[in-house]
């Protein structure tokens, strides 16, 4: 009998009717059956004749399936056994947990140190391999990425390959293309040239789609969240111009090909708002779309440019934010949590580089200190990296290899992290504005003029300011172990075991935290 | 026949009544007619029998003046002649021009470089001494300070002298008064232990007054405005328990005493809402008896803590500004200014330091930044200094001798400022985020996604974002002369002349600013 672990995928390949267009004029579709659950999916057409069905199990033990559809006339049945889930790495879906965090499926906590590499899997192979090299020596664990190839400043070069075929098969040349590229480049929030492409969007090219199989794939098995974004503005082929039925057949593809990977999250869109062919009844079709079709319930979201998307609907699983003011973001996290009730996940908020723009320059201290504010708030943050570099290739877009400085300083803060006791970090009290993550047992109220430390277990985060100590009124018949923390040379130092009014020395420098948790003496 | 210049101070001294009280019972008027004004003051008792009356003359030329009161039972009348203002400094008031920047009575631009050493008029002598001479040397054209003395952290010693006579002439001993004080300290927004110091709050006490005379005078001379702060809640001598009569007999003593320095501001309170005592009512009143009786039209404003006063009343001249949010303050300049329609001068915007609270330790380069963002936006912004010091003489409340870093820089923008043509650096509009200043006429529309510079003078200011480059579309017909100015190693480098679409180079580090001038060819 046939294995595959938990939360693996179970794939069955078939050849079926290649006449007209398979993808939308035949279907096939796949019911599986365990003792502890039944789940009916879509398959999808692969080209070639060639019929595949998806199934990620949720259970162990024994299931048996049963395939159909009008893409053959044979009906097929099976069974195949689900052994435990004993890989590196598979700790099964990320979902929300108490309403407002995120956790893995088998109670592992999940912190989201995101990373962005919008166009990597249009890049050269070359560059793709190197993107992945990367990934593995770095604390990422998400990765946002759009389905469409990108146009935008920087990224004026043709894509590797292509989302569609081209319908009449008559070549562009792509000479001129890129030519016209770089004369008509506008600022974003302005529609850019639709060249002619002659895309047949009944047609998606499957080889293009096999790829981002082994991307999604690679990432998997190496632990990273893979936040796919199905929609973008930055277009110049005409791919935002999709009519309603190709834009579902799109969706409903995307769900049959990918949902049945454990680490996939959806992302209707980047900058949805500066999407000008898109309106709301878009949007949310396309959210019950994938409600109805992924059957695994994998995370849902939308991300702004200018305006958050109404995240209260029901389909969004967390909020995907983009800052909406320059100077004031991650510090508003508790509040955006507080006021959605779903978890906040900073997917944007500038990038470290040296770039001409605003949202990509920002220093490494910067993106450090803005992980940090977010995750002490009970919140998520993503990283991007945008230095100028001869050949046009921007980590924030390309991937390739990081150049900053910030990579390592946010593997120490998933390191601090994974150290909290429980479930996850949520955001407490802290007496000087600063931001604080808790966890553990409230032991106190959270007056901040009186009672801190409220929890077992405090990090107390000192962000951009710098003093020289510290106070700390604790009880007098409870102890604390107290670290100070240097977020950015990445030094844990004890600082003994106190109890009452307590003044901790500091190195007076920016980016410190202290810890204290709880003992019994 | 006497002279005096003019906006200088015309004083006259009598002998007079000094049984009951003079303070309360006895009154002295006088009336002063030039060519160009006529003008009636109240003069104020400065005890052992001495009325003094003073008059600031705002024209040149001859005038004639009458004294008269209860305090004796002649008229005096005589005349003088007011010269031209020929000192150094002697720029007249500052006044707001334009509904919403300031300026020098005389025409000379009025950038408010301002700092913060709440307690100096009430330290020792050579303390008071050293901080004149720091200032002498500062770029600072406006202090803030109180005409109480301040209880609170840092600030526990008893003052040097006491701004009322004690009432019984029964002495405390001041080591346990001390002592109290150190053991009874507690957090702002609490109201402090109040001691019995039994003074008199019908007889302030003269002496007191007349060191700050000198004081305010010798700020005057080294151009230097006297934000004098009425009221405030750090108290432990019971002086926000004075009631109505007292209080008010205070104010109308302040305004009879200081009004004619030209330097003069009133500031009502610092921190007005978290003085328990005080209703708006009361400052409603104090406003009123000022307007009545500075006859000089004094800037006015009240300072807060976690809530901004009214503006909009009629009385306020200017927003005196304490940042609301630890994260989001001089950013805000510009829709402050358009709310209120009145200048905007963060007052308190935290301190340069390394003490334990967040007000308290921002690093030099995070208050010149605040300071860059403050003038880009059109508004104005104050300084404060809170190093740890081994006798806990602080700048930001004792004065002494600045160890920070910031003042220079302070300095190099005052520079720049006062390098801009016209009266006022106002804000203008940028592309990607950053605070413009412009000045001089405006020749293009404002579209940031086009059509800058819009004005003839344009300063981008990039704060802590570090690009490697900018790129700026001119017109090209129009050619711009182009500095790079590093605001914090303090150089001017020139970019050229430039028109069309411009690359300026960048070095690649935080608090850089591209100014662009547009020059005829």
């Amino acid at each position: 009998m046939q294995r595959v672990e938990k939360w693996d995928i179970f794939e069955i390949e078939f050849k079926g009717r290649s006449d007209k267009n398979p993808f939308v004029d035949y279907w096939i579709r796949g019911t599986f059956t365990g003792a502890d659950e039944k789940v009916t999916v879509d398959g999808f057409y692969d080209g070639d004749g060639v019929y595949k069905i998806r199934f990620m199990p949720a259970y162990e033990g024994v299931y048996t399936y049963r395939i159909e559809g009008s893409f053959s006339d044979e009906v097929t049945e099976g069974k195949f056994e689900v052994t435990p889930a004993v890989s590196a790495n598979n700790h099964g879906r990320v979902r929300v947990i108490d309403e407002t965090h995120l956790g893995y499926e088998d109670g592992t906590p999940y912190y989201s140190i995101g990373t962005t590499c919008y166009a990597w899997v249009y890049q050269t192979e070359s560059l793709q391999e190197q993107t992945l090299e990367t990934l593995k020596n770095s604390p990422f664990n998400k990765i946002r990425f759009c389905m469409f190839p990108k146009y935008y400043e920087f990224n004026l070069r043709e894509p590797a390959y292509y989302p569609y075929e081209r319908g009449s098969g008559e070549g562009l040349d792509m000479n001129l293309v890129e030519k016209e590229a770089k004369e008509r480049i506008v600022f974003p929030g302005m529609k850019p040239p639709v060249m002619d492409f002659n895309f047949n969007y009944y047609k998606p090219c499957t080889a293009t789609y096999q790829r981002f199989d082994r991307h999604i794939r690679k990432l998997r098995d190496m632990g990273i969240e893979a936040d796919i974004i199905l929609m973008h503005p930055y277009d110049r082929w005409g791919l935002n111009d999709m009519n309603k039925e190709a834009c579902d057949l799109y969706i409903r593809y995307m769900t049959a090909r990918y949902g049945a990977y454990r680490n996939v999250w959806w992302s209707l869109a980047n900058e949805y708002d500066i999407i000008s062919t898109k309106s709301e009844d878009d949007w949310e079709r396309y959210a019950a779309i994938i409600c109805e079709k992924d059957v695994y319930g994998h995370l849902r979201s939308i991300h702004n440019c200018m305006r958050f998307y109404d995240y209260s609907k029901p389909w969004v699983t967390h909020c995907s934010l983009q800052r909406l003011d320059f100077y004031a973001h991650c510090e508003l996290t508790e509040k955006l949590i507080s006021q959605y009730h779903k978890p906040a996940v900073w997917d944007e908020n500038c990038y470290e580089g040296n770039i001409h723009v605003g949202w990509g320059n920002i220093t490494a201290e910067e993106m450090v200190r803005r992980f940090w504010e977010s995750f002490m708030r009970g919140g998520h943050a993503g990283h991007g990296e945008t230095y100028v570099d001869d050949h046009d290739i921007l980590w924030w877009s390309h991937g390739g290899i990081l150049k900053g400085d910030s990579a390592p300083r946010l593997q120490f803060l998933l390191d601090i992290l994974k150290e909290t006791p429980g479930k996850y970090l949520k955001e407490g009290t802290g007496l000087f504005d600063e931001a604080v993550g808790v966890a553990g047992a409230q032991i106190n109220d959270a007056d901040p003029w009186s009672g801190y430390p409220s929890y077992e277990y405090e990090i107390h985060y000192l962000g951009f300011c710098r003093p020289a100590y510290r106070m700390f009124y604790l009880p007098e018949d409870q102890a604390y172990e107290i670290d100070v923390i240097d977020t950015w040379h990445m030094t844990v130092t004890p600082a003994g075991i106190h109890s009452g009014e307590t003044r901790i020395e500091l190195p007076g420098h920016q980016y410190m935290a202290i810890r204290l948790k709880k003992v019994n003496l």
